[in-house]
This record gives C-alpha cells, structure tokens and sequence, in this order.
C-alpha cells in the first residue's frame, strides 16, 4: 500500500508542508526570520545526516555512483539555500541590532561565520576541491593497496595549496594551518596545541617505556569465538546503561563505525568480529558517548550554535570519556563482568578477573594509529600534528614526507614501519585535504581527563556508580557541563566553564599513570 | 572515521558538486537544458525515496514528529525548485519548437503536465490539503480502531471536495473524477473503465460462486511454524532467479511491503511471519515485479517521460504478472516446491503436490480487501470504484456510504460486513484523499493477464522455462514490450503497442477460467 501512496505523492502532491515546531519569537523579528531560517536548513542537513548514515549502512554496492550524483545535486542545493542574500542581508542587520539577548547575539556570529564561508569560497574553487577530494581519496586506496607513496604524493601537494588557497579567501593566507584548526575546534591554534603537545610528549614517553618495559603484558589470545549475537545483546543492555536513547537512535553495522544522522534521530555503527570482542563493544562505547552529546544538544534549538556541538574536540572528548574513562575503569567491569562471563562462559572459564581486566586495557606499540591503545594513541597523533605544520610551513614538501614520517616514528616508537602501507599510507584524511583535524583527536583525549577530574569534585561516588551499573550521575554531569553550552563557547573556555581551570596536559598525564602504572608494574 | 570526515563536511566543505554524467546533447539547447534540469530535480525525487524507505524500515518510533517537518520542510523546497519561473519558460518555447525528435515531444509534453499540475495550484490549497491529508489519516486509523464511522465521515466529505477544488484548478470541475483517475492512469476515465468492468463483474461472478461453492477446498492449516530465516534464504534465490539485480536493489521488512527507492537504488520490502509464510513469499514476489518494472526503466532518463512508469495500472501489471501469472503457476511449482520441501521437510512431510499448489492458490470470500485472492480482490475494486463514482457524481454522500457499501458488498458477495471496520473503514487510502487511484489495482490485474496472453504468442516454452526455473524469456519480453517504453504512451495505447490487441477483460476471465476452474472442481 505504502508505495502506492508514495506513487501518488510522486505523481500529485509535490508539496505538503505542515509546520509542526512553534516558532521561536525574538524581541527583534529579523532575528525570529533568521532563526526560522536556521531551524528550516538544520533540516536539510538532517536529511543530508540520513543518506550519509545510508550510504554507509545500506546502499547497494552498484548504487554508489549514483548516489554520489545525487548528493553533489544535493548539496550544490543546500549550499545556494544556505547562501541566499536574504540570510547575509538579516545577519549583517542582526550585527549591529542592539536589542539581542546574549544567546541571540552567539547565534548570530556563528550564523555569519558559516555564512561567510559559504560564500567567499568561489564555486569553482569548491568544484576543484571537491574533484580533489574524490580523486585524492581513490588515489589514495590503490596507492595504500600498492604501497606505492609516490602516485599519491601530488595529492598532497595539491590539498596542501587548496587549503591555503581557502584560507586565502578568507583573509587568512599567513595563518592557513591556524585558520584550518579553527575550523575544527574555534579558537584554536597552534600556539595553544603546541604549549599542551610539547610537555604532553615530554612527559607521556616516558609512561610509555615504563609500560612497554614492564613484565606483565596484556594476553588477548583468549577473546576469539565470541558470539556475534551474544555481543550484540550486551552491546545493547551497556548503552541502554549508559543512558542512550534508543526512542531517538538506532545501532546497525558498517566497517567503519561512526556516529551520524541528528539530534532528533541519531544513527550509529559498529562492527561485529567473533575473534576481536572488544573492538566491536568498545567502538559502540566510543560512537555511545558522540551519541550521548548529540542526543544532549538542545533539540528546539539545533541549526543554530544553541544547538550545535562546540568542536571536534569536545566531541571527541565526549566519546574517550565514555570509552575510556568510564568503559575502562574497574568500577565498570565490576558490574557488567559478572553479565558478560554469563554469555561467554566458555571462552572465560580459564581466565581470572585480573586478566580480563588486563586485556581491556592492553598497551602495545603498534604502526596503526587506529589500533592504538589510549595511551599510545597520542604519539601517532602528534606526529601527523608535527607533519602538517611543517607541510603548512613549507619546511617539508610532500616528496620528503615519508622519511619524515619515518624518522619522527622512530623517535617516538623507537622502531620504524615496515613500509609506507604501515606508515604514512595509513590514515585517508590527507588524501581528501583534511589538514588541521587530526589535532581534534589528541585535544579530546586531553579534554576527556580534564573533565574527568572535575567531575569527581562534584561526584563523590563516580566508581561506587559504575559498580552497580549507574550512570545517571555521569551523564547529567556532562549535561549541564558541556551539552547544554552547545556552541557557546570556544573549546579553550567550555574547557574553562566546565572544569573551572585552564585547558591542560596535566590530568590526561595523572589519569594516564593511574590508570595503567598500577597494571604494568 | 567517517563521523568525524561527515562532521567536517559539516564544518567546511557545504558544497560538493561533482557531475558524473555527461550531459544529453539535443539539437536545441533549451531541450537540453530542460532534460539537464529533470535529471536534476530526480536525484532530489531519489532522495524523496530513501527518506520514504527509510521511514518505513529505520526510523526510531519518537523521531516520527521531526522527520514528518523534515519531510515537510524537503517537499516544500522540492516544489519551489519543480516550480522555477524559467523551467516554465524552457516548457513554453518548446513546445512551440519545430526541431524537437518524437522523443523529445514526448519528455516537453509530460513535463508541462507536471509543471502546470505545480504551479496551478495554489500555496494555500496545497496547505490545506496537507493537513486534511495528516489530520484525515490518524481520524481515519482511530476510527477504524473504534469502529466509529461517523467520527471520520466529515474527511471524506472534505477529502471530495478537496479533490473538486483541485480539478478545477486545472479547468476540469466538470469531470473532476476523471481527471483523478487521469493522475494515476494517463488517458484513463469512466467510460472507459466502465466498458471495462462492466462485463468483467458480469462474467466474473459466476466464476466466484462456481470455485466457492466447489466441494475442493485450499486447506492452508499446515502452513504454520515455517522459520523465518529459511523463508528469507528462500526468497532470495527466487528473486534472484527472476531477475532481480541486487546489486542496485535490497529488500527490508516493514509492516506494509513496498517497492521505493529509484530505478538506480531500489528498496523492496517484505514482512515475516513463520504463521503465513506463503503472504511474505508472494509479498516479496509482487513487490519485486514492481522492482523488475523500476529496474527495467532506462536509467539514462529517469526523471523525464523517457524514464519513468507509465503509470499505476501498468505498475500494478508488473506486479501482478510476477505475483500470479507466474508464481502461481504450475511450472512454477515443479521447480521451487522441491527447494521448499528441502527447507521445510517437517512441515510439508504429509503435505502432497496437490494440496500444496491448492493452498498456493486458495480462493474464499472475505471482507478484506488485502486479504483477498486474486479472483475476488477485483470485486472489492469494483465495489469501490462504483462508491468513489457516486461520491462525486453527488448521488452519494459521505454519511451514507457505510449502508451503501454494504448493500453494493452483499451484492457482489453474498454477506454483508460484520460491521465498518470489516467494511468502509477497512482502507487507508480515502482518508487521505486519494479517490480515483482503486481502479488501478482492477486495470493492472487485467492488464497483466492481457500481456501474459500475449506473451504466450511469442514465447512458445514458458511453461517448461518455469520448470527449468528459467526466466530470462519473460523478463526480456517484459523489458522490450513495457519497460523500455517508460511514459512514451497512455496506458491504452501501450497496452495496444504490447499485446496487438484493445485493452479488454476477456483475457483476465479466460486466465481465471483456466488457472482455478481445474482446481476447484
């Protein structure tokens, strides 16, 4: 029945808006235009959250073309709906109005900050960039396929002179690097990276030799043949634990997990694998604590920054702290140990409490940044951190790029990859010009620990919590922390409003030995 | 990873336009950029689908409100921009050009059909349809519920003036219901249609009475505890065996199977159940005849006449052929039921051929349309399509149709409903206005013997190719005499093109006379 009514729409009603939110009324009436405005296109970026989650969880594999016309049409239509001169008219009025209340006046300047980009990119820079982008990611896989460094390396070079070329456009062509950070987490720049990076490295090398070093080593050889089924199941009852609505959100599989989709309707992913348990549970985590913040985001007020997230940090920081700090800690595995031994008697007949536990914290040194552990993660970050600013710089060129990679590796590992494939081949982002966004990764591990500590302040009984499966605490503590400020503040000054210090290295270090030097020693 | 690429799309890249197909090159250039702006506006009907599917499938049960304004918020935009000025333009100067191809006559011709269907009818008329249609469906779906007729009679008055309003915005008050019926089926009105059933409820009577009153009874009682899964595995290797191209199509389940999608991504579902296995197998099997038919359409010219469905009642033909034609036919069964048997040895253990097929093709009288055989389910078509005819003709009014239906129900049945809910309450589509559409199911079935008569001509094996469980012969016959030929002619003419012959009843008596009067006695 339902196609033939969706037939008839095709063939009848091309249009049917019925308007089910009440509009948000301003003293100003420009601003309630350009709120409705905002709200109107936070919509089609809803839809656009729909097809990429599709994209990634269903599509037919012949499809994919397709679908790639279809969301080029898609989103050349969103970039003219969300350009119109109109919208710039109302924010340049709104930028001198008087009579806006403090949030409206937070809306506004991030309204014209996104308009501003929109529209100062020329359309032909955007279309070659985006050729870049598609052209740069397939170039990518063969090469990483092959190993083969040097057909990519002109992609680095040309993401490299697009990305200044973009800051250019904005008056930012001596800052470009800085000018891509902020764009991931505002207010950001390499000044504040560095003063947390460099006593970070200085202090995290040597945890990591003392833990390498250690005798006791995490044994994972035990976690293979674990149900795909039973997985799922637990899976399920620690989110739902955790607070994840899934009234407004759904769980499926893909090979890349993500969270996606909106605040209203927040689509996940994980990844099932019998031989590698804790992959797949502690991916759903991480995905569960982006979830947490997007379903945490005020939902009357998504589109604009009173409903946005504030950066890719404080995302990020969002999931480590459900993954780690939280999924990791013995308080956790004290309730959920007992269940999950339940549905894995078998496999875990043998293994003691304290060698579970040592398994869900393994460290190893490792070539993949994606298989990294949470402590040594931050090295393969700030490595790409120190590339990218000597790309920006003109110190390195990208022909030069895989010694570089190499050499700083061994610095920090001690050993050096195998080959490119295990070195500076691994991670897609450069080759679609994500240049400025691997910083993100390392400021949420900092951020995560900062909040963590705050946060036992105000909560005497965090561990006391986990052990009896509550989280309530937890979450309502990021919820008035950092959800409800949404895009308010910079990441330096949610930093600074949610823990009542300045933003720094100090707690991930503390949370780093106490966690894992009692473990390895 | 791929959050965090989406999240930055989000932050930075807002437009991404790459065109991977290459344009259509016409001798005029407006054609050619008309054709251009069709192609466009169908990636936006493709989306439009997805979301649909996705509604049907995905969507957690409290993101219902936010996806409805976010549908609401799409279909608006997607009408502004079917709606541009300049297309009009394009539209008028050609179809006053001289050096246009048949072809393109065709795609100018249906896009001004469309076009003036979207711009004639006014903003606040589409609003107000909108909410009749919403408001109209939860009375409709509380008063089936309640059985309480009189609550919901005031939407279909309103839905039938709605419906006036509407043909007289394109100058047809004088014959609004054809024009109705025009919208689903080009070309198609009473008069024809009642040259058409007429006869047909004349002849087709008797046949009902001879196999009800028959002492052979389809005894379904053992198809019971049939596990989904092995019906799943099942239903994949016979679609597959159809034709059915799973690299550009999937199939999901949802409580009202549909085929949705596009003719580039198609999204087919089904429903489960281990009770009623033989619903789910001919529920897959019609829903694919519909998808063979998308599939089928030149994908090089979806969105235009070139590309698209020539209506419902072919629509259906597809369908139907699939579903009854061939998945109830004996040759058919010669090859599946062995597969069946290997799948559900216990539960078909005592079960012989006969009984099997018999209860493949069970007829019984029931008050329920859905629930029909395909000999009756035309009954229930013609009874609403005699209603829908008096509502407008005025004969009728809203407040007496229950006692109407009921005595036109005796009339054809033999009983009468045991009350609305068995009766005039049993359909969703008049609550949303969707009058003059029921007549298509009754075409489609006729349609569909009327092609399998004349397939026979040309193919001299079809029986022994179902034996073989080979399908390519009918599927190509289909391809070459119905799909191929997209919207190019009105549903009479392309019956003519594709059989030879006038569109007619006598084919679907003579296919029932031969397929159940053996059976059932």
């Amino acid at each position: 029945m339902f196609s033939y009514s969706r037939r008839l729409k095709h063939f009848i009603s091309k249009t049917n808006s019925v308007h089910l939110h009440s509009p948000y009324m301003s003293k100003n009436p420009t601003y309630t235009k350009l709120f409705e405005e905002l709200r109107r296109l936070d919509k089609l970026s809803a839809i656009d959250g729909i097809l990429g989650w599709d994209h990634q969880v269903n599509l037919p594999k012949n499809s994919v073309d397709f679908r790639a016309e279809t969301a080029a049409v898609f989103s050349e239509l969103r970039h003219r709906e969300s350009t119109r001169p109109e919208i710039g008219e109302w924010i340049a009025e709104l930028t001198e109005a008087d009579n806006l209340s403090p949030d409206e006046k937070v809306v506004v300047a991030q309204a014209k900050k996104d308009y501003d980009l929109s529209t100062k990119l020329p359309v032909d820079f955007v279309k070659r960039r985006a050729i870049a982008e598609s052209e740069g990611y397939h170039t990518w896989s063969d090469a990483r396929e092959k190993n083969d460094y040097g057909s990519y390396a002109p992609y680095i070079e040309k993401h490299v002179a697009l990305c200044k070329e973009m800051a250019s456009y904005m008056g930012r062509e001596n800052d470009a690097y800085d000018f891509l950070v902020d764009q991931y987490d505002p207010g950001m720049d390499c000044e504040t990276i560095d003063s947390l990076f460099t006593p970070l490295r200085e202090e995290l090398v040597p945890i990591v030799q003392q833990i390498v070093n250690s005798d006791v080593k995490a044994d994972t050889s035990f976690l293979k043949g674990f149900d795909v089924e039973k997985q799922q199941k637990f899976l399920y009852e620690v989110v739902k634990a955790l607070g994840l609505d899934l009234g407004t959100a759904r769980i499926d599989s893909s090979i890349h997990p993500f969270c996606g989709g909106h605040t209203c309707d927040t689509r996940l992913t994980t990844r099932f694998d019998a031989d590698n348990p804790m992959d797949s549970l502690f991916s759903v985590i991480h995905e569960t604590g982006h979830a947490l913040y997007q379903q945490g985001l005020p939902a009357e007020f998504t589109g604009t920054a009173l409903g946005e997230a504030a950066g890719m940090a404080v995302h990020e920081s969002q999931s480590r702290t459900w993954e780690n700090q939280i999924a990791r800690s013995k308080g956790f595995w004290e309730y959920w140990e007992p269940k999950y031994r339940d549905l894995f008697k078998e496999q875990l007949k043998d293994i003691s409490s304290d060698k579970f536990y040592l398994a869900a914290n393994k460290v190893a040194l490792t070539t993949i940044r994606t298989d990294a552990d949470e402590v040594t993660y931050n090295l393969h970050i700030m490595l790409r951190y120190e590339l990218e600013k000597r790309l920006f710089s003109g110190e390195l060129t990208a022909k030069d790029l895989p010694e570089a990679w190499n050499t700083l590796f061994e610095a920090s590992f001690g050993f050096k990859p195998k080959d490119d494939r295990e070195g500076v081949l691994q991670d897609v982002h450069w080759s679609e010009g994500m240049f400025g966004y691997f910083p993100s990764y390392c400021l949420g591990n900092l951020l995560s620990a900062q909040l963590w500590y705050a946060m036992q302040k105000d909560l005497t009984s965090v561990d006391a919590d986990f052990s009896r499966g509550e989280f309530k605490e937890v979450l309502s503590w990021m919820r008035n922390h950092v959800h409800a400020n949404a895009q308010r503040f910079k990441t330096k000054e949610l930093c600074h409003i949610a823990t009542g210090e300045n933003f720094t290295h100090k707690y991930l270090i503390r949370y780093l030995k106490e966690r894992y030097l009692p473990l390895y020693s």
